[in-house]
Order: structure tokens, then C-alpha cells, then sequence
């Protein structure tokens, strides 16, 4: 120890002149910082697991933990403050919940979504036109007086899209997504995320344009077919090939997680493009790639490992077994190998989730009321869609169309920027997506934990 | 199938207006742009790795695929540019080193690297003194006469620091980062890195003001000395408790991860506070983690995967062998929770690191001339540094320290950014790093294929 101290020591002494040098050094030190927040992000995230021990989804935890450091300022702790708007934190924030909707695909099976498909459509079908009918038609005019025409629309559109991210949270940390009605949920969500952005387009196209030519709408909707079939057809016939070519290069586990990783990330780019959500696009690749894909790929150093471990045993057929049981796993399954990706990247999107949640506008005793009334038609609007799912689930599945999550809040800014809505919607809808967001986490752990659903 | 194709055409249908709308949204574009890049240079890197086929370390196939990339542009191809300026891709770059540092200081051990001290010491004394010298008073002013005192220095001090990144990653590619000889070229590099900063520090305080007062140097130091004992002691002291509390809170793989890696960014962090290089403070990080630390969080999935492949085993004795034998191996090490992320970000630095290679500065007869010269300099300095190795590694440790990579180039464009050095400066140190970086991984491989060096 002694010799290492000294070395230190005198390294430190040498080092030291740097401090005045880095000061010029401004892009590395900003750089450093970011290495600062992902620490504090991710060391908060672990502390609030603690809510694991009382029964709750750890993503509860990671939303009130954010909501937390992002509103320390009221109180005159403002060191947090510089997270929420750092780019950096915001595009690993985004590339978390990518990774998480991909891995939700991984999960999910194909074959499961086509049973479940219908009910989703249903479900999903009810569960944007209620909250937007009650929003729109209801909440907007008895509630807020006087607005514009438009300004409601926004209200009612903010209400309809499910966050697929947070409910496929809860289910994921339950162990429940393989139950028929978690399949139920996420295709609902993804599929009204997309009918959500139909009507965040036509709102926006009416309140900028006036109107939109349906020339120009065939034309994208044609592109957005060819791309949707597309890429599920290209992608089931091509993986196994693109699989094998990559497999003659090298067949380390290193290949494959670069190539299920490059998959999703190109779909994730390619949905945007079309003009779709990214995690749209993430949740197809994960659809597509099977288990069976990418087989070539092994890890030699968990074979070599397990073939030390048991040589010396007597019992050769046990031998063999064992072999062979292990020799399968050291097929790392893409999930695996995702896994601590999701670890550094998913708790950073929802503390910045919990972080966006402003409790100042919870101050304000009128808009608090019609928040809350605006908050329970976005739960009623979705639990009410509940009803298109099977008998004996249909209230997990209503529950579970709930989170509103960023989306809303993507809505309400947009909005805000257009100069359609005004500040009052704004901070209504941002109330609303807290309380939905917050609240439905564990209300689902509750109903999964009493109903004794069937895992198919 | 059919269900689920007639939903997705419906989906795509209704989804695709959004394309007018995306327009708009430059954010959301901006960062699926983003996920694209990291596809494209995580397959490039893969398709890259076939240079291991020819034995060479997949470290030069990343280099070389960045070079091409990163010049693609000459031919006419300017795709991959966007791809060099891109601060987001920047910053993975970053992380990727940092993390690549840290997984070295995970496999060396504080032992060994006691062990080698001294020698490791002397080497980067030499190794910083002779191309120094070299480089200022011989090399600049026989080669590139007529220049200031200060250009030739601050040639001089571009030759001073081993790229660590890349030697690191060439012993660890080949599975050699436990021989003595790796752990004296990495400590070496480490010290290195420190007496270059100094040196650039000096220079640049010189080219700057002209003096830097005693009293702001040693002040400075002071606080070196006590953050680099401090947080050796304090980390060595803490991290076992750190482990016991937060294993109280939760005691899954996925607690361990978020401690080992925050443990990393905020060592990062503080290296860079006190003006050293983050990948120092992320060496010092994994260096100081121990498996024999966070013991108390274990991976429950394989031990009951495990227990459940022998429980019909008929002798008991092997049973318990084997199922010891694998709960050790349930406790994942760090180093293991670390790989997927290593694989994410770590080649996307180094195929950066090739993008940034000029080419068309080869195009300048003279220059090029010049710039051989000086990185024959560059190689006989740090081979000579070699001689303080202990007997039969020299000519490999000497090798070890020969690439100069970013840091180099770091330097280059500091003096240029002061106005201290011209143009022609400028593409001779980034001649040398370029030769230093791309020949170096092949000739180490060699010489570690031919000496067979005893492992400890």
C-alpha cells in the first residue's frame, strides 16, 4: 500500500497545476458534469426502490423520487435544477425509453398479440374517443367558459393517449407481462399512441392551416403502409439471414447485442421518420426479433466455465445433462444482454418523467378543481374502454390504459407554443398527467395482486 | 398473422399524417438522428471486427473503419460527417472511454499494480522526458526552423502522453491485462497522462500570462494530494458499507450496477474537478472496487435456474459441488454487469477517435516528410522508455507506450487554439498520432504471440 500512496502522492503533486487549465477547458468540464447528474440520477433511482418493501412497482418509487429533485427549488435547493434541462440528460432520457419498449417487445410474443389483437383495437378504439368526446365536448365548455373551439380540442386530445412506457413499467416489474391482458394493454397503448399523434396532427394542421389537403394525406398515409408492412415483413424474413452474415464475422455475444441493438435503434429512427413515435418503431423490433434469431451467437466462457465446474463428476449422463442445460443458456438471450443497458438508461427517463411535474400549479384552488374533474374523465374515458377486454380482466385492462404520462404533456406544450391553449390548460393538463401518472402505478400492483389472473 | 397485418395497416393508415406534423417537431427528429448514428457505428464497428480473423486486435478494425468513415468524404460521400459533429455522439464517446478506463481498473488488481510501482513510475518518466526533449529542442528546431520556443514546445509536450485508451484495449482485446508487463505499461500511461497535463498546464500558462505565481501552484497541489489520498483511503474505507446500506434498500443486480457505475462517474467527476482527466478518476474507481465488495446482492435467477437443472441428481455430494459453485458465480461481478454497456458505448470512441484522422494532411509532400521524422521521434521515445521495465518485457512494455491517440490530438488543438503553433504543427502532431495509433495494436499483438511472457 505504502508504495501505491507514495505514487499517488506525487502524481497528485504533479497533477495539480491542472485546475487552473481546466478552468479554459469548458467542453470537458460540462462533460464531466453530465458524468455528475447520470451518478445522481441513477443513485436516486436505487434509493427510491425502497418502495419495493412496501409492495409497490420501483417506477412509482423513480417518479415521486423525481418529482422530488425537480421541485427541491420551491423550497431553495436548486442544485438539481440544472438536470432538467441538460440535452445530454434528455437524449439518454429518450434512449431509455426506447430501450425500454424494446425490451417490452423482446417479451412480448408475436403470436400472443395476434389473439389479443382485436380486443386491443377495441380498446384502444374507446379509449381515445371518450376522453376525447368528454374533454372536448364536456369538460372543455361547462368547465372552462369562453375558450376557443380549438383550445378544447387540445384539452380532449391531451386526454387520450395511454404512456405505454409506464404501464409496461408496472407489468414488467410485477413479472406480469406475458398475462393475456398486459398483451391487451400495451397493444391498446402503442396503437392509441398512434391514433393520439392522428389527432395531435389534424388539431395542429387546423389551428396553423385552416385545413390540410387530402392529396398530401393519401400520399403519407400510402408511405406509412408500405413502411409499417414493410419493415414487420422485411424484418421476420431478414433476421435470420442478417443474423448469419454476421455470425461468419465473429459469433461473440458483443455481435449480437450490436445487432439487436442497431435493429431497434433503426426502427426507433425509421417510425420517427414516417412520423411515428421512436419507441413505436422500438416496440416492432422487438416484436420481430425472436429468440430464434441470432442463435450463432454464443458465450464460450460460460460453457468453459460450466464444463470445469462439473468434470470431475462421476455420473456421466448428469454430466451430459448439465451440459447441455447450460450449453443453452450460454446462448444469451438478447434480453439478458439488454438488461444492463435498461439498468443505466430506463430509471434517467423516468426521474425526468417525475422531474417535468411542476407543484407549483397544484397552488392555484380553482384550476386544482377542474384539474381534478379533467382528471377523472381521463380516468374514466379509459377505464370505461376497460370493457372491450375479456371477461375477468377488463378492469385491469381500463386501469392500465390510464398513465397519460409524457405524451399528455407533449400535447400540452405543443399547444402552448402554438398559442392555442391557455396557461390554465396548461397547468390543468400537466395536473392531470401527474395524478394519472402517479396514482395508477400501484392501483395495478393492487388488482394484479387480488386477481389471481390465469398466465396463459 | 393476418390479424395482426390488417391492424398495422390500419395503424399506418391512420398514422401517417404525422409526417406534416414531424416537420415541425425538430426535437424529436434531432434525437432519432442520434439513434441512427449509434446504429450505424455500432455496425460498422461489428462489420469491423473482422480484422480478428487475421489476428489482429478488433480495436485497429474499429480505428481503420473510423478512418474510412471519417474520409469518406474525399471520395465525395458526405454522410458520415454529420456523424463527427454531433455533441451527443461526442459525449458517448466520452462515456465509452470513461467506462472502457474503468473496466481496466476492475481487472487490475491494487496488488500487482503495487508490484510494478516503481517500475511503472520510471517508465513514464522516461517515456515523458525523452520525446519532450526530443521534440523540443531537436526535432523542432533542425526540422521547422524559424518558429518560437513555445511552438516547438508545445510539439514536444503532444508527445508526451500514452494514449492508455487504446494500449488498454489492445491487452484486453487479447486477454493479456494480467500480465506484469500490461499492468506496468497501463500504470505507466496513467502517470503519464498526469506529467503531460502538468506539462501542457505550464506551457500554456507560459504562452498565455508568460509566469504562474508559486503560492496559486502549490495551493493546488495541496488540494491533489488530498482528493487523491482522500478518495483512495475513503473509497477503499467506504465501499464495503456503501454496499452493506444500499444492499439494505435492495439487493438485486440491478442495486450493484447503479452503485459500481455511479462510483465510476463521480470518481470521473472528481478527477476532472481537480484538473485530471476523468479517465484517471474512473481507473482510480475501478481500481479501488473490488469483487470482494457489494457481495451482499446476488442474481436469484441463476441460482434457482441451477438448483432446478440438478435437483434430480443422484448423488448428493456433487449436487452441493455444483450448486456452490454456481451461487458464487449468482453473485455477478461488476465487470460482468458492466460488459453490455462497454459494448454499447466503447467502440463508438473509438471509431470517433478515427473520424477525427485528417487524411488529406498526408497530401502535403513536405509535411509528410516532416511528420515522419518526428513520429520516428515519437516511437524511439517511448521504446526507450522500455529499458525501465523489468527483464524480458521491455521491448513490449517499451511498444505499450508508443500510441499517443486523442490526448495528442488534444494537445494539437489547444496550441492552435492559443495561436502558438501553425497549421503545419497542426497536421504534423496529428501524422504522428494517426501512425502512433493505427500500427501500434498489430506490432503488440505480434510481439505478445511471439514472447510467451509468464502470467503471474
Amino acid at each position: 500500500m505504502k508504495i501505491i500512496f507514495l505514487v499517488n502522492v506525487f502524481l497528485a503533486v504533479l497533477a495539480l497545476p491542472m485546475v487552473a487549465f481546466a478552468a479554459g477547458d469548458a467542453h470537458g468540464s460540462a462533460i464531466a458534469v453530465v458524468f455528475l447528474m447520470i451518478a445522481v440520477v441513477l443513485i436516486a433511482a436505487k434509493l427510491s426502490s425502497l418502495v419495493e418493501r412496501f409492495g409497490q412497482p420501483s417506477v412509482l418509487g423513480e417518479l415521486v423520487m423525481g418529482v422530488v429533485l425537480g421541485n427541491l427549488a420551491l423550497i431553495g435547493i436548486t442544485i438539481f435544477e440544472p438536470i432538467k434541462e441538460n440535452s445530454i440528460i434528455q437524449f439518454l432520457a429518450e434512449l431509455g425509453v426506447v430501450i425500454l419498449l424494446f425490451q417490452v417487445g423482446l417479451e412480448s410474443n408475436i403470436q400472443k398479440m395476434r389473439k389479443v389483437g382485436i380486443r386491443a383495437f377495441a380498446v384502444a378504439i374507446i379509449g381515445v374517443i371518450v376522453p376525447f368526446v368528454l374533454g372536448t365536448y364536456v369538460a372543455g365548455p361547462l368547465l372552462l367558459p369562453g375558450q376557443s373551439m380549438i383550445a378544447y380540442m387540445f384539452l380532449g386530445a391531451a386526454l387520450t393517449a395511454t404512456s405505454v412506457g409506464i404501464t409496461a413499467r408496472v407489468f414488467k416489474d410485477l413479472g406480469k407481462l406475458q398475462l393475456p391482458a398486459a398483451q391487451t394493454v400495451l397493444g391498446a397503448a402503442v396503437i392509441d399512441d398512434v391514433l393520439g399523434l392522428v389527432i395531435l396532427a389534424v388539431i395542429s394542421a387546423m389551428a396553423t392551416l385552416g385545413a390540410v389537403s387530402l392529396g398530401v394525406i393519401s400520399w403519407i398515409i400510402a408511405k406509412a403502409v408500405l413502411f409499417l408492412i414493410g419493415a414487420i415483413v422485411i424484418g421476420q424474413l431478414s433476421a435470420p439471414y442478417i443474423g448469419k452474415f454476421f455470425s461468419k464475422i465473429h459469433n461473440g455475444v458483443s455481435m449480437k447485442f450490436s445487432l439487436a441493438f442497431g435493429f431497434c435503434l433503426i426502427f426507433a429512427y425509421a417510425a420517427n421518420q414516417i412520423g411515428l413515435a421512436p419507441i413505436v418503431g422500438a416496440f416492432a423490433a422487438g416484436l420481430i426479433l425472436d429468440p430464434v434469431h441470432f442463435k450463432s451467437f454464443k458465450d464460450q466462457a460460460i460453457v468453459d466455465d460450466v464444463r470445469n465446474s462439473i468434470k470431475d463428476a462421476p455420473d456421466s449422463e448428469l454430466k451430459q445433462k448439465i451440459s447441455y442445460n447450460i450449453k443453452t443458456h450460454a446462448h444469451r438471450h438478447i434480453e439478458e444482454l439488454m438488461e444492463p443497458v435498461a439498468h443505466f438508461l430506463v430509471p434517467i427517463f423516468f426521474i425526468m418523467v417525475g422531474m417535468g411535474v411542476k407543484l407549483e400549479t397544484l397552488f392555484n384552488g380553482k384550476i386544482l378543481l377542474v384539474a381534478l374533474a379533467v382528471t377523472l374523465i381521463a380516468f374514466v374515458g379509459k377505464i370505461i374502454a376497460g370493457v372491450a377486454a375479456e371477461k375477468g380482466s377488463r378492469w385491469l385492462v381500463g386501469w392500465g390504459m390510464v398513465p397519460r404520462g409524457e405524451v399528455g404533456l407533449i400535447f400540452a406544450s405543443i399547444g402552448l407554443s402554438l398559442g392555442v391553449i391557455s396557461d390554465s390548460i396548461f397547468s390543468i393538463i400537466v395536473i392531470m398527467v401527474i395524478l394519472t401518472t402517479l396514482v395508477v402505478p400501484s392501483i395495478l400492483a393492487s388488482i394484479l395482486k387480488k386477481q389471481k389472473v390465469q398466465v396463459v
